[in-house]
């Protein structure tokens, strides 16, 4: 039985995106699943069974499955709830590598049960079209879920990228040969945008998904500035270091020079020395470092970007270079502006054989690497969360951390847009992070 | 000799704001000066030492002496070093209550020496008024300095009421009767503010003195608001403890959340159980409780603003309320705008007899607490700290903390401005921090 | 090839002892083997490869294989080096669970090569017999090895023990049922010792494998003592219990009431209330309780062995029962002396169905828990740890730790001896250890 | 009006050992006396009061003053009371030096209470000799309070050393200049002991004051050993160091070696590289070091004791030298088997002007510095507390310490006996702590 005609693009979405999260764990085995390297990273098994509890939570057992869904283990209902207060009690965060039951094909039974029930749901949807307003809730329900199945496809590999980074013999997830990339004609550096009263954010409804904490749309006031049309390489990265950047503090916000100490930080994440034992201060040209990747250790290059930065990296670089970070709504603007539209198809994904950063070959548009930005993480102007414990998604996590804007190689495609909001803690390196200078400029170019 | 004539009134003010410092820890005898509670708070006695070492460092040993002075004692320039790395060796934070020697009478000493020392200097500097580029950088550093010594003056108030707090004897740093206030007659509880296209922040030069931080002055777009007239008060927040607000995740920010239970707070800081091991949970009315103050333990007072509130606090009241906090150019502008000035002669300042926050006389403007914003500590556009060391002293703060406005009872008088950027991290409670509510508006009210 | 006669029995016991490690991991998934619970305990893989780096390391690399034998993987050599630091380095403890790779699997070819290696090595040894001192080293490394990899099988079931235990859904390792018991028929509880000038430990040589902390033989002084014919039963620890045992720091060590606070202590390891969310303090009866065990949950049962009990937990006991621990001395005479040898047929060992202590059949003896001593781990009067990396199995440890004397249940068959010195940290409860009380004694009972 | 005659002695003896505490804290400031530098440290004002506590607690509350003795303030039960869980609540011992107040002063007038009313007691006492049951519990309550606080002078000087040893002044306590000694002749390096069936420790009554620990009297078997006829020196660990002794895992026990990484021992507690700055790894001759003592810095002498080592650097060193440790038995009848009676009066105490370790003028006895031994601090056997709350004064902190035999430099006259047991944690390092070497020897020497 199929699902009524107006489903049916959902449904074969539903398929598609369920099946990528699938994909992206062939061939890892069941001991690479299950590991959790640190509380802020989890196993692939549990985002596989997470992303399934999400389906079954908001949408099977929150009223909208047509008969009486059974959960399929009332224990999953615990262990596989990240942090809804509002569903009820949660399995610790840091504790998720302790759990070698369900086994790995449990949850991939978890998640056929799912899928069936979830496509029989949409098979029995009403067939009035989008004016019903169960049809409606389906449909944002479904959507979420599937947004949120895509956010996890990316934290499945950056969590596997650190968890396969912790082992001495520093194994690769996927064999691969970095790509061979024509050189991009040098093209204008900077890039001028004239500010004013600008409209950033976006309508809750009526123009496509967005999660709520992209809303409500508003004016913002923004002084004439530059953008760096392209995010900063390994190479200026290499300047930096050799120019002492990680030991001179007056190039460090506080929080971030004490970092540097605590954490020994003397180059990006999962950059080593090529030669082991061999002292990082000494390694002042590239050549001298190896950088690990989910195809294993590769040399760098001087032309791709820099990533695995904390926002604290990308801050002092931006002050050495005599630079600032973008704001987030600089960013959004430019993003919106620009003539090339974010997110084309020439782009890199998490569906790529190349799962590291490559110089971008489109000026200003996707990066390939997560940019910093200078903006909080914080609440628009009359901001919302959704009602419900589904307002647990973004809302509550507004301290602390700040914004970053675009994408990586490691987002899935379609899952970008000029007004998309990832945040992360300050300190935090393990995501494909990186970072493009701004500016300020005289009121005309 | 007496300072040249334009100089007087700085040479005046300087002895004045020196002596206030000094009448704060009158007394006290040399163990309450030398204690260090927990990293954050110094004790008194380094206080006294550092904002010493303060107009040593950046007036006497920079090159505006007449002649060569020579340091008190060099291990001073280390010990007495809060945080400037470009100044050089720093004695650690935590570690201040550590240093039984120097004396406070040889700390007294230092006082003497250097206050000789500037007062001669500014006797010696060149009388040909501002223009004289040596004059003009005397005036900018001792004015610098005297501000910065009224911040510890707060400091230095708000740090021994902690330490005193963690005796179980619970003493008073001064004998007072609370005041006894008129009721104030019951107004509009909000005030409207249009918002638009709004300057906020100060220039660097021109209008009476003001930190870096609060430079450039910017426009910022402000949507419609209100903003309360009056601080919350005990008895408000009473409501709150008593409807389960220190129980009920749904109500804090995440991390605010996650302080809450390793903290165990139940109550504003301050506050405990008027009956020794009464649980708190049970303390329903605001008799219940007692609250530690500078002139010892003392009952709650329904109109009082309630303080001692952390930045999470404030913002899960807010919610609990259906309200938000202001942002800080929402605040400034409020504060801009009002028929009252700010920083009026009826306020309570750190000169009062009465060192706990009482409710204003007059509506919007001093508000005795100083209150949380939504907005993060950041620099404004077009940011620049001052040039070399001096440059530390505010711009390397700007992450992981919440912007404070208004002033205290603990402010001395002089020290409270419309553009002044107080910050503190979001779990701080020792100083005297409240807050005001605000929301979005219709276009007109 | 066969190895010559004289080493048959060596050559039958390493395919023996090999086989029962592995046995003992069969049914578990890779991802039961490839967790790590808590920093003390290892993945059970970990065990499978480290046990077999034990044999490549101290046999084959050491000169004894006859040629040139090659290390299965250099990598290895550290990822599994528990704590040598004369072979090099070691991969840190805590880490163990961070490796998926190599997966079970591969540590399985590793066994296999290590296997026919060491089997070869035999094959090729020396006929003369054991006069030869390179078929005498052989001989003595691989009984080491077996040794060793004896103390491992019980580390696995201990260490995969709590990791399961983390579990909510408390899996069982094995499905079992708790074997029926005849009614013991109650005897005298106390057996009488007259002390006096005792022989304890053992000869290095000349009477079978003994690690080199329990020798040198030595004479120590014992005064008249009375020790307890059974082991502490799980209802006389409900008494304790029951008498608000954990709650009166009078009947603890300083350490052991400060480590009650710490962890929350209110009752012996994997014991929690049968009705989720009950406080324990009103678990005032034996059926209020459940207890966690290799079989999944079960009851208590009154006269089973109390077990998972730290040093602490049973001095206290001690102390409330009016008794003391027994000296590693005493209970070492005590074994030696009665009239039914340690180590029985019939006492339990891991190569049993039921992995959980259940009451001695002969008294004295072998009791089914590890019986913690009021013995500091120290070096015996002349001890002398084996020359090289291997003096490090057992010297290095004799600190902070107490003897434990007996086996358990988790035990391997054969690997029991009145002589043996097992040995933890006072706040150690995974393992299956309990006591056995003691108390002075006039000169003839 | 004064107290019987048979206890005048017991009052003159508690008039001197009170004053004696009083002049240790004379020429301090208040501010030296109130700060606390880590939590195993107290303050000097703690010192001074705590001992004061002990009389009021257990002489003038405890039913021994003749009429109602009121407590001085019974906050200052609480604030004074060490560790005593039968007396009641304690302030937490961490934070001592977060009490302003009481002054110094205060404390001087408690102290001065408690003397009159002590004394007082004393002077009512029944006359009728120490047959009295009253007389007797009060003459051994007051010993044991005399006691208790000549172990507190020590601690209050080693306190105070640690804590002018955080002040990077590194100010003295005391000025004084060390004097000069006529070089030793020569000697016997070690001393023979025959062993045998040997008695240690001490009856509870009929021989003097002893400590409950020091309890029963008890045979052990010791076989013949020698020990070293002097502590180990300056120079003799100068050659440890210069030998790699600190960076060699293979001395040290693995506890120990973890503590060595951990806080970076690069020599014994309180020496530094003369040279600011100078790697300690290139200090390899004595004259490359500088001691801080009670006298501020000073060269170090070769033939003076090296002190504040560690169990673990004491455990190492001997391993080093190829000997070992005495075991506190064996120590005990060294000093009770010698010609020379330990505690000569022309030993170091804690009276002298020298407060740092000499070379003993007198072979094998007292040492100028305690011997750690290799034997933990346990029960004796048969060992009972003493009943009541004073029973938690040693008997509860039986774990996880080593015994330390003789007494130091700052141990008070008359404070020292051969079956003494001082007991510190194996890291503990800043007590006057050294070693004295001992090994095995042939049946006759």
């Amino acid at each position: 039985m199929a699902e009524p005609a107006h489903l049916t693009p959902l449904a074969e979405r539903y398929r598609q995106v369920r099946a990528a999260t699938e994909a992206l764990a062939e061939g890892l085995s069941d001991e690479d699943c299950a590991l959790q390297s640190m509380p802020e990273a989890s196993p692939v098994k549990w985002h596989l069974a997470h992303t399934t509890w999400f389906f079954e939570t908001f949408v099977l057992l929150d009223g909208l499955a047509p008969s009486g869904y059974r959960a399929f283990d009332d224990a999953f209902r615990v262990l596989f709830n990240s942090y809804y207060q509002g569903v009820g009690e949660r399995h610790p965060r840091a504790e998720r590598g302790l759990i070698s039951r369900p086994s790995r094909g449990e949850v991939m039974r978890y998640r056929r049960q799912v899928d069936e029930a979830v496509l029989a749901t949409l098979a029995h949807a009403p067939s009035g079209g989008d004016g019903d307003p169960l049809a409606q809730t389906l449909r944002t329900r479904l959507e979420l879920g599937l947004q949120h199945e895509q956010q996890h496809q990316e934290l499945l590999l950056t969590d596997l990228k650190h968890l396969l980074s912790c082992n001495p013999a520093r194994p690769a997830y996927r064999q691969a040969t970095r790509p061979k990339r024509p050189a991009v004609p040098g093209g204008e550096p900077w890039r001028f945008h004239p500010g004013g009263l600008c409209s950033v954010g976006r309508p809750a409804e009526g123009a496509g998904f967005v999660f709520d904490n992209e809303t409500p749309q508003h004016r913002v006031w923004l002084e004439p500035f530059e953008i760096a049309t392209e995010p900063v390489t390994q190479a200026q990265w290499m300047a930096f270091i050799a120019d002492g950047g990680y030991r001179r503090p007056e190039l460090w916000l506080s929080d971030g020079w004490d970092e540097v100490q605590r954490s020994g930080w003397e180059a990006p994440g999962y950059w080593q020395p090529a030669q082991p034992g061999r002292p990082a201060a000494s390694c002042t040209e590239l050549s001298a470092w190896r950088v690990f990747t989910l195809h294993g250790d590769i040399e760098p290059h001087p032309q791709d970007p820099v990533c695995h930065l904390s926002f604290f990296e990308a801050e002092a670089f931006a002050r050495w270079a005599g630079a600032r970070l973008p704001t987030e709504a600089e960013w959004e603007r430019v993003a919106l502006d620009s003539s090339v539209p974010l997110g084309s198809p020439a782009a890199q994904y998490a569906d790529g054989p190349w799962l590291q950063p490559l110089a971008p070959r489109t000026p200003v548009a996707d990066g390939s690497v997560w940019c910093w930005t200078r903006s909080n993480y914080g609440p628009y102007p009359g901001f919302r969360p959704v009602p419900g414990a589904l307002g647990e998604y973004n809302g509550k996590f507004m301290n602390g951390q700040y914004v970053l804007r675009g994408g990586s190689c490691a987002t899935p495609r379609g899952h970008v847009r000029a007004s998309y909001r990832n945040f992360f803690a300050p300190q935090a390196r393990w995501q494909f992070t990186g970072l493009r200078l701004a500016r300020g400029a005289a009121a005309s170019p």
